[in-house]
């Protein structure tokens, strides 16, 4: 399980003063392109422009259980549930301190940016992510 | 069923060309927003800074089927499906011409600001989701 | 000079109820992104995607005289006040009803995106260009 | 002088692959955040919500030498040019390795919230200022 923490910054926060959910997915997203580069061993600058690939999100669910405020440390786990011939399924859970903030449940799909197809994982990527199967 | 457009803008957009699936979130959150004007009547500036009341959502889903385009011109259509006593479940369909792009489910909770509580739906608020019920 | 209008969203406030002052940047750009296609006639996507060209800034300064709060209309004036051999100068002025909200004036470069250079403005451009000089 | 190193993430980059400016804003106010805390002395959690007040900008101006890319490290040195009876000038440097990317000067004012108006500084924050001054 990949683990890394971002803090709740004023940018992230709406009038409530609370995390506008929008800016979560900022996040959770900056967790998984930490992953990428920590658990696939590629960077998202090098799949992105060096292979041409990208990971699309084709569908998330999440559950929001209790608001953050500004300057929270969320902690971020990145758990991989499912390993498809190109595709992942990955599920985010959000903590500060003991307490459970919200998770998020992904769906996403190896893509050939060029032409927006799926691409079967390379066979090391592919071991590299059924390693990670919790 | 309410509708409205937006376009994908430059800031909406990822550097493989296409919607940053966060930013669609706004998009669907600034619809959400001219729906509250519309159908419940209240303005969010009035309910969130006058009344002291928020809409948080609690928990969505998405699927994400065709890729966005900077300059597309996306249509909201934000429909009722549910009406609790203080939740309210929405379901935003958003497409570009004849094409379905996304769609999100939303369940959203009136919530008292100050106390982070739900606060049941005010009768006249309550009757205007009930008449839009799909 | 080119006039448009955009509401000031949930998404564009900070925890204070005001804009949060990067939003306004990306107001500012959509209004630019609005100008580009009905002043210079060529649609952001199509000198982006079409013709490899971009705007970026070089320098910008901003003013920021009267916050701005959530459901507010912004109205947003540009003028171009100076047109180089691939720049042009902009001033964005925003008003809600009579009030000077902020003003920002902005310098940026016809560029080839493939290469990160300056290009001298085509003919066509350059033209309508000059018609806009304040 | 403040020093923070932040990465510039995928959410911050634009069609041409590039950081979006609006975003670099953000990046900037997260360095000063970290400032707030480290050179003040306080939170920025705590001065908004605990005292009330809050240090908006009134004027900055940046210039954009070189882009930078995705996976780029930032590094942000906040510099202090200039304290006032309620006011702050602040210089953000953006370095990426020995290259300067981009420079901001911000003045920004103390405010109370509630009232929107200036707030002379407590004497133990000027005090922090005044040897923060370059």
């Amino acid at each position: 399980m990949f683990r890394t923490s971002l803090p709740l910054r004023f940018a992230h926060c709406d009038p409530a003063g609370i995390a506008y959910y929008p800016r979560y997915f900022e996040l959770c997203d900056a967790a998984i392109e930490d992953w990428t580069a920590a658990v696939l061993g590629v960077t998202r600058r090098e799949m992105h422009f060096g292979q041409g690939l990208g990971l699309p999100t084709v569908t998330l669910s999440a559950d929001f259980a209790i608001p953050s405020r500004l300057g929270d440390v969320l902690d971020f786990a990145v758990v991989v549930t499912r390993v498809g011939r190109s595709s992942v399924d990955l599920t985010v859970d959000i903590d500060c301190g003991a307490e459970r903030r919200f998770s998020v449940r992904y769906t996403q799909v190896l893509t050939v940016l060029a032409e927006g197809k799926s691409h079967p994982w390379p066979p090391e990527l592919h071991e590299r992510l059924i390693k990670e199967l919790a």
